[in-house]
């Protein structure tokens, strides 16, 4: 007997057994962030994210601080995906017992230049050591007046990329910028309908997007911006560069959506980093849709990595 | 050349790293929970623990719902620590490759059974697989009117604790109740100088909360209340029961402050757990001191389980 198995339906399993309504929570699971009301009427957004030697980074190979950099800087990104501002942060370190003072102080040093570059106080955390490879978890805090979520795409709004997608594996993927202050400069330009950072690569990530926003999609490959990385690592496998940029995973830019009447009012925006109309949100029974160069419209498969498949 | 290492110096280096006043951090590192103030002018304390496959629990023999139960109860009794309400909890769980949907759902069953019980929403978190052991780490959120710190105990408070100590290894450290409800009581019936609960051990517990304070104390030995599992260990190991109750972890139990004025109104409550009264808090000059039954005065070092040493 198969049983059904992976990241995404475990997730959705997961969901079914959570209460649908409580009065203290503002934003459930499926969105970038949850947000939830406290006693004294205070909102906050929260998110975590774990990531593991051997499947996120190479403890072997990546430097250190990169590694720590990234723990807390693909926590930020979720936060840039809700237009939010972040307001802490904690994590916990399980380190293998062979792990030298000077490592973990490497390790923190990572964490904490991307704390303070990106002004997200460090608070504490929890630190445990065991004979497996390194694993750090990151939760970070936030609040925005009006986060954007992932549910208010429409039929006909814009779809929207930040930067240049694809083959971050050669190195981004460690060094990256979380975009929060480009962010908060766009929903501050004009009212962004729906947000999502790009995490598990843009063909599965527009997939959860269109889920939560009850839409499909219909993207024009010709306009997908392909980073230079896409290519090079095109070069070597022999996949197209457009296929890294649709299936590659941690680009952490922003995809978003955005009314056709409001669109020249972010795309005017000197960010410092590219804005890219993509294609349109179509109505749900469309489906999600890539047309190629020749104009044939073909079914966009999520191709993004999931974990426990 | 030796370096110094452990989690406790790893941090106290990382303490000494960050900023000493952030107006946004109301309670920083080395309490049971951090506190940030929200651009909106709520308050939200936060605590975050790991939970590691052969460290804090063996997944080869230990019930997977106890596992879940346990991961996000030794993250409320922090919140007991605090005398906080849980406000929601979000978790990451990197799954070995093998474990199976059931085996998710068991441990998922487990976490959740916790949440309803202390009512604390669950609202997301992060789903990850590798070729290692299972790791879960889990982040809460609480509110407290006014939470109790570390860091008010004063000389001549009394000492006192909830429950009974020692042995929690037979069973008790994957199925304990935190004392949520318990600390809440106790902090209304009267002004809880300081608290913490005992989850490295009372012998190191204590040694974190007189340093938080600048306090020494002096336990009486007969007055440690014994659990009848540090009473059943002692007859298999040849330790002798107080040690035991002293030294092992994940009791999580409450080791509070109050002044001697205030000590009846905590102890006529009926809390459905026995408090004591082990001993008084003393100058700092005076160290840490326990008192054994012939009236002899003992030094009390720390003797709980430290990481990564």
């Amino acid at each position: 007997m198969t049983e059904p198995r992976g990241e995404l339906a475990f997730i959705h399993w997961i969901r079914s057994q959570l209460p649908s309504a409580d009065p203290r929570v503002t934003i459930g699971p499926g969105d970038d962030m949850a947000e939830l009301r406290l006693p004294d009427g205070g909102r906050v957004l929260v998110a975590t994210d774990t990531i593991l030697d051997g499947t996120h980074f190479d403890a072997r190979r990546d430097p250190l601080p990169d590694i720590g950099w990234k723990a807390l800087a693909e926590n930020l990104s979720d936060i840039a995906a809700m237009a939010a501002v972040p307001v802490g942060a904690v994590g916990t370190l399980a380190l293998p017992r062979d792990f030298t003072m000077a490592q973990g102080q490497d390790l923190f040093t990572g964490l904490k230049r991307c704390a303070d570059e990106f002004d997200c106080p460090w608070v504490g955390g929890d630190i445990t050591s065991w004979d497996q490879r390194l694993a750090i978890t990151v939760t970070v805090l936030a609040h925005a007046e009006r986060p954007v979520r992932r549910s208010g795409a429409r039929a006909g709004h814009c779809v929207c990329v930040t930067g240049r997608l694809g083959g971050s594996l050669l190195g981004r993927h460690l060094t990256f910028r979380p975009r929060l202050a480009e962010a908060r400069r766009l929903a501050e330009a004009a009212p962004l309908a729906a947000m999502i950072d790009l995490s598990d690569g843009l063909s599965t990530d527009i997939g959860h997007l269109c889920r939560e926003s009850g839409v499909g999609v219909c993207l024009e490959a010709a306009r997908v911006p392909v980073s230079d990385d896409a290519v090079q690592l095109a070069a070597r496998d022999g996949r197209t560069p457009l296929d890294h940029a649709l299936n590659d995973g941690e680009d952490f830019e922003l995809l978003f959506a955005v009314a056709e009447s409001d669109v020249a009012r972010v795309l005017v925006l000197d960010l410092g980093v590219e804005v890219t109309v993509i294609g349109r949100f179509v109505p749900a029974a469309e489906g999600c849709t890539l047309v190629d160069s020749q104009g044939h419209a073909l079914d966009l498969k999520p191709g993004g990595y999931e974990h426990w498949r």
